[in-house]
């Protein structure tokens, strides 16, 4: 803003960093030859700004530098996403009214102010650009502190300053990317705009996660001027998986005067994301669609992949669109609410990841997976890095799981045993998803050994690392007994094998699994008995 | 079949018509220096059925001719390919099992039943077998007849034989073939098997169209062996499209044990095609789908572009997903079961596509309308045909409806002003969506006159056309009386109306339609008053 202290604060921080410092309107004007004032007059604001944004390109593509912008340029869209891809570190100079009243006391002769209330003059820009300029990389409020001190300030924010870690899902033209890190709610509305069609969402969370996580999804939307059109909080829980609550989040979207250029927002674990999404896949043909998943399970699984949908009575996910998200958001941050039991139930995806990808990141689960549910923020964010790399990749060769074998299909080890014993329990929280999952995992490498494919230790492998996550990891460690009759009926119905054949997924060792439709039943049934399950 | 008599029926054949006769296994002999049967024991039976493919491909890409070709070359699916591609007719001579084995005895020698009871032999054939034949597009039923008589049958049909009407929608990977002609439903099996996965499909039809057509559907996928695994019946009418019954349908469908590969058949029209299309979209994440059109309405627009969906108590269509059809069969016989207050409200469209088109297809409008309404047969054909060749090609162009500037949008010409009247009649069958549509475009036609983009006479014209036809034109011609801030408050809610500005699809003249954002609601306004609208 006019007042803000760009220049002033500009040559100083470039003093402290040793950088050269360069306005970029002094650029402008001498590559040609005219003052701003003539070039607006002469050739009009879009030319002026079509120059602007390419001797900003220009200048950041040289050596490091810091460069003061006029008021004009980051408020252009298409300077702003430049400025981004020059991968510049931006600052907002946050003034108040009062303290850019003062400063522009005095400047009543430049064009801006010529004949006018300089406070009007700046009320109109503030409402016009802040939201625009809030998409800076760093804001720093402004009081009427020293330059010095100010100066201080931003260069601590510079030099402190690290991007989201960004990872691409390269899927052509429903790409997206995922950032990972800590306050990414906080900051939803700079980071969401530049992937949305309009700064107009709705926003779907559950009523545990809602309280949790709102507020600050709203200051992070509020900070860029995107409006939240509706909040639409359904019960937590894998009961709002279902078609009569699709519909009335439908209803409420709808109501709300959602258009096909707003975007339906996910804050929570699975189920919202699941719900969100497939609400986002269906209303008016397809909405624009962001997961901010709050839980462990939903950051490392359900937000990426584009899979969306509903439960029917018949079973889990019978219901639903692959519909890919425009960007997913995982706030570190927010795994620092998971009930620790959540949080295991969500390592075990992360467990699978490690027994999919291979060597390496296996041993970095056995490492430090223990940690991980301990709340270690370090191990949380590379599980999810980690997990989101091995997804995406899985995904990108396989978007709607058509491939004969592997592809998708892979990401299902450890479920087949699991759904199984998650559908014997009933879905009222006895069994998470999670915890079925491990011990899933544990039968499929059990069974993989059996049949020879793997060596004799990984099961153990599996198991002891496991248990040493505090998670039950084989059918003894459930709180009940199972039939293993009855969990192999159970398999017979899953959606996977609606093909005919049952299908599993064996390992012949860390990142070498496959598919498998020929697995004698007998196998799988002597397993489940020597596991300790009735006939 | 052996002894279906093909060698003894085709030599006559090739006879009366002038044209050589072949036997494949004899070309297939010559070709390979060997006996059929020492090329199987030799090489096996896949090798055999590659170069059978071969030799008849051969013999098929040259001049013309007749050509009996041995039992298990067309119950090969590839060989079965490669005829249709070839353009050839194909004909199956269907035997009883009494016929054959009279016939086939004292073949005992041959290998095919060595040491077998023929009749077991036959069986299990025809079984394999039958419903691979029943794919040819000539089906004649031998009995014990001469052979000239059958020969004589067979003539009759290779000579009086017409392909459907045959037109690609060229959407890529997801393109398709509209299929329009006589008896196509009797035929489903025959035409689908090219274009699915399985032969499992579930049929979704409602209670006035079941009782018409599902005989005449169940007996032409019994011919192909195609598995009914349910047929789902909806109430007829708009309040079938409803989330709750789409519930019910995606209940039914998956109880019955529609796995990804069965196909979801619509049989009736714009109601049950959406309706059922949406289902197809949603189930397991989206099945294969296929558009049984049964009404004008929905062989000329609805059955063709994808848009599938559901109403919600906002407003119609609010929730939905775009999902093309593997293929569309509109069987123009169905046609003469429909209303004719039905086929007029149908007939709209084709008015609206005429005038979309240009001037020669609105010329053919004028000339035969009237005539279509009143059940001409081979003037409805060509309706469905220019209405699909138009739609399909705006489709093609923009497949999700995002084109800033015409595109999909174009086809709401007259749509604004229908939803409008339709809105304010509600949908319980006082006014017919293409009762509404044809209002509408009386109203867009006059809009464009008196915005200056037409000429004066063109709304004359169309309201002259379509009242000929005996259809509501004006909408003085409705049941009741309309206010004109309630119609264009109507318009504001539309969802097209979504993005903020309402807006119209004019005309400059037949052929020559495009959006403009920026009618003046008054002069909108002052057009409903002048037809008669209050205040």
């Amino acid at each position: 803003m006019p007042g803000a202290g760009k220049t002033s604060i500009g040559r100083r921080l470039a003093l402290r960093l040793g950088l050269p410092f360069l306005d970029a309107d002094a650029e402008i004007e001498a590559a040609a030859g005219l003052p701003i004032t003539d070039i607006f007059a002469r050739y009009g604001e879009a030319h002026f700004r079509d120059g602007e944004r390419r001797v900003i390109a220009r200048l950041l593509a040289g050596p490091p530098l810091v460069l003061a912008t006029g008021g004009g340029a980051f408020a252009d869209a298409r300077t702003r996403a430049a400025i981004r891809a020059s991968g510049a570190v931006s600052v907002w100079l946050h003034c108040r009214m009062a303290t850019l009243l003062k400063r522009v006391a005095g400047r009543e002769h430049r064009p801006m102010f010529l004949n006018a209330d300089p406070a009007e003059v700046l009320e109109r820009l503030m409402v016009a650009r802040h939201p625009l300029y809030a998409e800076a990389d760093i804001v720093i409020a402004c009081s009427d502190e020293s330059p010095e001190v100010t100066t201080r300030r931003v260069q601590q924010a510079v030099e402190g300053w690290q991007p989201p870690i960004r990872l691409s899902v390269p899927l052509g033209e429903r790409g997206y990317d995922i950032l990972i890190g800590e306050g990414l709610l906080a900051r939803a509305g700079a980071l969401l705009a530049p992937v949305l069609p309009t700064r107009r969402v709705v926003v779907v969370t559950d009523d545990v996660v809602g309280p949790l996580h709102l507020p600050t999804l709203r200051a992070g939307l509020a900070e860029t001027g995107t409006a939240i059109l509706a909040e639409i909080t359904v019960p937590s829980g894998e009961a709002s998986k279902d078609i009569g609550v699709l519909h009335r989040v439908l209803e409420q979207m709808l109501a709300a005067g959602a258009d096909r250029r707003t975007a339906v927002l996910a804050l929570g674990g699975g189920v919202v994301g699941d719900l969100a999404g497939f609400a986002a896949a269906v209303a008016l043909r397809g909405l624009p669609f962001v997961q901010l998943p709050t839980t462990l399970l939903a950051q490392v699984d359900s937000s990426v992949g584009g899979k969306t949908g509903v439960n029917l009575s018949l079973g889990k996910n019978l219901v639903g669109a692959f519909h890919q998200p425009r960007l997913v958001l995982a706030d570190s941050g927010t795994l620092g609410t998971l009930p620790v039991r959540e949080l295991r139930a969500g390592y075990a995806e992360v467990a699978k990841h490690g027994l999919l990808s291979g060597e390496r990141f296996w041993r970095w689960c056995e490492a430090h997976g223990p940690a991980l549910v301990g709340g270690d923020r370090e191990a949380l964010v590379t599980a999810v890095l980690e997990s989101c790399r091995l997804k995406s990749s899985v995904v990108a060769g396989d978007e709607r799981e058509e491939s004969a074998e592997g592809g998708r299909a892979l990401l299902n080890l450890g479920h087949t045993f699991g759904h199984a014993l998650e559908a014997e329990c009933g879905y009222g929280g006895m069994l998470l998803h999670g915890e079925a999952v491990g011990v899933g995992l544990g039968l499929a490498a059990s069974l993989s050994a059996r049949l020879g494919h793997c060596s004799q230790e990984l099961p153990g492998r599996v198991i002891a690392h496991l248990q040493a996550c505090g998670m039950p990891a084989r059918i003894g460690d459930l709180p009940r007994r199972f039939s293993a009759t009855a969990l192999v009926g159970r398999m017979r119905k899953d959606k996977k094998a609606r093909e005919g054949a049952l299908r599993f997924v064996l390992l012949r060792g860390p990142g070498e699994a496959f598919t498998a439709g020929d697995v004698p039943l007998e196998t799988v049934e002597r397993l489940l008995r020597d596991e300790g399950c009735e006939a």
